[in-house]
């Protein structure tokens, strides 16, 4: 592995609880700090909400957080007041582990909705996991491990600045809409840092990271992005946070960019560059409604330079341009100038799709300043098949 | 063939011009009325339009139209200043084998974008068309097949009322999008109706007929929907235009929901009803969040009851709700019931989704009276395979 800089003061453990049914997986996660955390946290915009997401939403911000716990393969969502009172008791447990109150415990879940859990497997669980807790890369890469779940393979970031080390590692996979996707983000720092600031950080940071990423537009119940600020190394403030909040934003697009490379069956990572627009947002507007259709990201899986698809994906969106303005290039090809289609060379524009697993598409208009880059992938029948057979 | 109810009054011709390259394959349609009709029409909300959709909207509505054009295989979309000329070409061919002014042929296309129209092809194909135009059921059968594209069968619907007999045809397969679906839709009736009420009556019905039906969402550049009304027939006015009516919108529900049922690779027709909600535009909000997800279609292309993905979609569409008011069924399975799952036969329930072509499912809120009935397909391999490969 490469080298990690893993913020200080920090214990990890990923361990084996059998929750998944799978005897070699890691499937349960807890991260520790030694000392009193300022905590922050965003969370699904969906109106149907797991109830970890309740529990945590509801302890943040705080400045005294100790732990997290995240198990993976059950995402207790649409469990009613018993799946409340078991993400309680999640905490509970990790809580007796350590020697804090519940009330410091954060809890994130991932996997399959409205199981209850099985609070058995966890009632074991729980204390192995915070009976193993280590510092450094090896305890840190079974927490890695342990969240994830169709991910091929973990999205780490870390950072060391001035501010102190930033470690964040995260889970993606599918049910990835932007908003939040079905993911999971836990970033660790050294840095001393208020909570109020810490969450105002978070939140700018998500913005054009976390938020602008999409497997299939599917906004989960799940969606947690947490981060720890323990003081454990330096204080920051002043002209110190702007320094931390780049180091963060770099761990945010770092991790969201893993997740939309790692999407379930993906076999391309889409990159969309929208500018000219009238603002930020429609940009994004115009970016997620192509990196969200089903005909492009077809398109892209079979190496078709179908370029027609993505000019008729901005122009569906609900924003307001001439044909005239828009102008389209993919890779170092031009293909569509100011509402005009140029010629190219098929094979070529084919071949850049098939032989690339990165590929970019970038859309022009002439309208002003706002632009906007986000993260997709292909759709492929490896997704279909995936997705057709989840649960069962 | 079902008996068909064909409008009098008009002439049909459905013929072989080699647009597409394929042989055997009809590719280009006429639709003439004997006397002037009155027109109306509803056009893609894209942003970038075709140019047939320009020069059609631009001569309705009307009460002299004479003909419909259509050529499938290539769509005149993203073809600029050549494309706008090439379509009102079309209509000039037409209206010089039948005798009357380009003005009174309206266009239509379908096919793929980005390609200048071989004017040579249709040169020759047009008049073939209008020297093979014929009345009766046969002529407007060839015209129903020459206007699919991946389509694997017509769509047609008739009805005969007192206001006289309404005869629609329709194409659809994929890039259907609610807003008017890429698809194409033709109605023509013998009865007499005032331009002006066939637009209001056009746009009525389509309201929740052919914008409640999604493939995946993609609104296309040349969606289009014509009527005609040559008063060959009986003068419809005051209460009889409420009959009218009535008869139009049962021929458009049938042709939006034979496109969502003959979608591009589709397994399965889903039904969506949502009820209980403030408004209708609230319901559609819900139902088309659901009809668009990719999990939930390719959890019905799994039969897996996978209720959690319909329910986690109700939820991020935007549409403020309680999880406590939401209740979900499937056929006559109740699966979930004000916030809370309930347990079912996993199996029959499965069984259900694998054995039944048709399939549904029912959200209950408990807002209000608003509703919505939303058609889409499931998300298959060849779904994905047709259009990984659709252009080269």
């Amino acid at each position: 592995m490469n080298e990690w800089h893993i913020a200080e003061g920090y214990r990890f453990a990923g361990v084996i609880s059998k929750l998944r049914n799978e005897p070699d997986r890691r499937d349960l996660a807890v991260i520790v700090s030694d000392r009193p955390a300022a905590a922050a946290g965003v969370f699904t915009q969906n109106r149907v909400c797991a109830a970890p997401v309740q529990i945590s939403r509801e302890r943040l911000p705080r400045s005294d957080a100790r732990a997290i716990v995240i198990c993976s393969g059950n995402a207790n969502a649409c469990t009613g007041e018993q799946g409340l009172a078991d993400a309680r008791r999640m905490a509970e447990l990790v809580a007796e582990g350590i020697g804090c109150s519940p009330e410091q415990v954060l809890v994130a879940s991932t996997g399959v909705i409205g199981r209850p859990l099985p609070m058995a497997i966890l009632e074991a669980g729980i204390p192995k996991a915070t009976a193993a807790l280590q510092s450094g890369a090896y305890a840190f890469n079974d927490a890695a491990h342990a969240i994830l779940t169709t991910d091929t393979r973990i999205k780490v970031s870390t950072r060391r600045s001035l501010a102190g080390s930033i470690t964040g590692f995260a889970k993606g996979a599918a049910m990835i809409g932007p908003n939040m996707a079905t993911m999971l983000g836990f970033i660790m720092t050294d840095a001393a840092v208020a909570a109020d600031d810490l969450q105002a950080i978070l939140r700018r940071c998500i913005a054009d990271t976390f938020n602008c990423i999409s497997v299939e537009g599917h906004t989960s119940t799940n969606d947690t992005v947490l981060i720890l600020a323990n003081g454990t190394g330096p204080s920051v403030s002043g002209s110190g946070l702007v320094e931390f909040e780049d180091a963060v934003h770099v761990v945010c697009a770092d991790l969201a960019r893993a997740i939309a490379e790692d999407a379930e069956g993906a076999n391309h990572l889409i990159t969309i560059h929208v500018e000219g627009c009238r603002t930020d947002a429609e940009a994004r507007t115009i970016a997620k409604a192509i990196a969200e259709s089903a005909l492009v990201k077809t398109a892209v899986f079979g190496a078709d330079p179908n370029w027609g698809r993505v000019v008729s994906a901005a122009g569906y969106c609900g924003v307001d341009f001439d044909e005239r303005d828009l102008s389209l290039g993919m890779g170092s090809f031009l293909l569509y100038e100011r509402g005009v289609p140029l010629p190219f060379d098929a094979k070529s524009a084919s071949a850049y799709l098939r032989d690339n697993r990165n590929v970019d598409f970038r859309v022009t208009l002439e309208l002003g300043s706002g632009h906007c880059t986000f993260f997709t992938c292909d759709l492929t029948t490896e997704y279909v098949n995936l997705n057709a057979d989840y649960t069962t």
